[in-house]
């Protein structure tokens, strides 16, 4: 199945989700969706239809507050792959990284306490911290030749709320630039939670840190296996909570009232990490390929720094008179997520999954460039 | 394989759920856990299955409160089976039903509300209104006859905690003691939140009555197909909301903070309670005579009045010297839930799970006999 990864027709992939979110607008192809086009590892499918055969019952780590399995493959992962050596015991499980999200901010911090995140930003985040009455401190991209680059902010916040790798563009943060970051939330006493779903989508050279190596004990790491499998819809997210403060008021509130783990999420997650790998890197490979192809074919006014993580391309189209997803969506016939939407800095750009095949791909771009010229 | 399902051997049961969990002590068989030793239902695996096999993405209900697939299911079955039209629109999803309550008592009450709830109770919920400071109002269920009654209190409440059919006794209310709830809910303005998760487990003659159908405008029905289709892992349950002001206390709530529905355990209850009602029948054909089987193997001294819902049988061992469910252990090399865990009444008690194969019942029922000779 793997194998055959890259050989999606058009007609293959409408099977699939990114192509499913067309049915609202027939002859659209939507490439703002946050799934990839590929079917998820094998080993993922087979957990779950072996579960789901056997006993889909309580799990007998019901009443773990860490969910053992799913903190011990956490755990592993963090370890094997980047060096952080996260506590198992430490670990709590949320629906999803949004949930985890306002939960925390619910717990540690009140409103019209300062967030510091930068923009553009995952506009869920921003949404989260409007809704809940937080001030947004906003860290502004820069960029900065091929890249992006930012300056730390002297005013205080409460809480760091960083993206690494960043969404939407695709950024994988220096050790110099955590570093920065670190010492920033040590001057001001930040909380540091730090959102590292797009982690396992990181392009060498480029490698992913961590921020709980830096700072373990002023760190919650947030994470799932649903970015780079691909699989948004089984709702199981990791809260390393490596802050003590954290970990009191977590244990402090009513043990139901944020929900329990779903045994498939758990089994799908731990799937994943634990024999997901090969899988994984064909996936990188395609997606390697496919990012230099925007540049190749995207005409050369567009804006596109090549993302270093991620699936998704922020273009920069500050040229055309109108927001460009809309102008896209007329006279391309490709849905992209609008740039507005992503906060301060998102205006005139629009960003483009590219998680899909190439047929898909090259599709997407004829189309731009065509209505573009 | 429905077909075959009284045909379990001990061996094949012990692949699954009940048995896992003599895990912890070999030699014991287990009769406290929640769940059922039957596979669950083919059209359930099948959609597990076929939903793992394309597209584990975000859903395309995903921004939709009521969780467009699930709210219709439900509404429908109620129609159908209860004669009850909840509104799909009214319609959240929880994790689980502790979560619901949990959220829903945080939302409408606070520290030192009383609560009204027949006990002895559903253990969690007694766990849930001390942790979180609320009052307990004992409704007690009281021995009579073949079944149970209870008189309804004069004191206030601000909410009826109704377990309907309740556990551990397997009582279904009747229209007339619902109608007294109802009068008294009114009488006090309560809120009703009306647990019906054992609603599709009543046994004929008797039948269920949706307390929404008393009171729509004062109840929050909580409901998931966990139960009756032996699910209890995939965290997937129903809150109808019919109360206004419940309604508007959800809302006004940040949107992603208690989580989301997984995907997974929404195709699960879907394609149970679409599809599942075949199944049903057969296990509830296994059920009513286990309950029966109960009556007719323990000795006469044991108090016993056969269920009318559930698959948990509600012992009277009060002429033993100690907590029946340690000596049953030790004695018997059985484990039932002791009774003092479901609170006032529950001392000399203790629960009996019967959803199992005919062998393991005479097995259990065999060994309580023995060490009660
Ligand atoms: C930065 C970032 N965080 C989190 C998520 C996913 O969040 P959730 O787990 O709530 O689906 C995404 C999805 O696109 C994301 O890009
Ligand atoms: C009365 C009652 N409510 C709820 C539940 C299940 O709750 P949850 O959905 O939280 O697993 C049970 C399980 O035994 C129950 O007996």
């Amino acid at each position: 199945m793997t194998r055959n990864l890259d050989q999606l027709s058009l007609e293959d992939a409408s099977l699939r989700d990114g192509l499913k979110w067309s049915q609202t607008s027939p002859g659209v192809i939507p490439s703002w969706v946050a799934d990839m086009d590929f079917p998820v590892p094998q080993a993922v499918r087979e957990a779950v239809t072996r579960r789901a055969e056997t006993d889909l019952g309580y799990p007998s780590w019901l009443d773990e507050p860490s969910v053992g399995p799913l903190a011990e493959a956490f755990a592993e992962r963090m370890e094997t792959r980047y060096g952080f050596r996260p506590d198992p015991g430490h670990v709590r499980s949320y629906s999803d990284i949004n949930q985890a999200l306002q939960v925390l901010l619910h717990l540690t911090t009140r409103p019209g306490d300062t967030v510091a995140l930068h923009t553009p930003a995952y506009h869920p985040f921003l949404d989260t911290i409007a809704e809940m009455g937080r001030r947004l401190l906003s860290i502004p991209m820069l960029p900065d030749g091929d890249g992006w680059r930012f300056e730390v902010p002297d005013e205080p916040a409460a809480v760091l709320l960083l993206v690494n790798p960043h969404n939407p563009t695709g950024r994988v943060f220096t050790a110099e630039e955590l570093g920065a970051l670190a010492e920033y939330a040590e001057r001001h006493d930040a909380l540091v939670l730090s959102d590292e779903i797009h982690a396992d989508l990181t392009y060498g050279p480029q490698s992913h840190i961590p921020f709980g190596t830096l700072l373990p004990a002023r760190t919650v790491t947030l994470t799932s296996a649903t970015k780079a499998f691909n699989m948004g819809g089984i709702r199981c997210s990791v809260a390393h909570l490596g802050a003590p403060a954290v970990r009191d008021a977590v244990n402090r509130q009513p043990a139901h009232i944020y929900g329990a783990p779903n045994l498939l999420g758990v089994e799908a997650t731990v799937a994943a990490w634990r024999h997901g790998d090969a899988w994984l890197a064909e996936v990188l490979a395609i997606l390697d390929r496919n990012r230099r192809l925007i540049a190749e074919r995207l005409p050369s006014r567009v804006g596109y720094r090549i993302p270093q993580a991620t699936y998704l391309g922020w273009l920069d189209l500050g040229f055309l008179d109108e927001d460009p997803a809309a102008y896209l969506e007329r006279e391309a016939r490709v849905r992209l997520n609008p740039g507005p939407l992503f906060g301060p800095g998102g205006e005139g750009y629009a960003r483009i999954n590219f998680g899909t095949s190439e047929p898909i791909l090259e599709e997407i771009l004829t189309r731009i460039s065509t209505a573009l010229s």
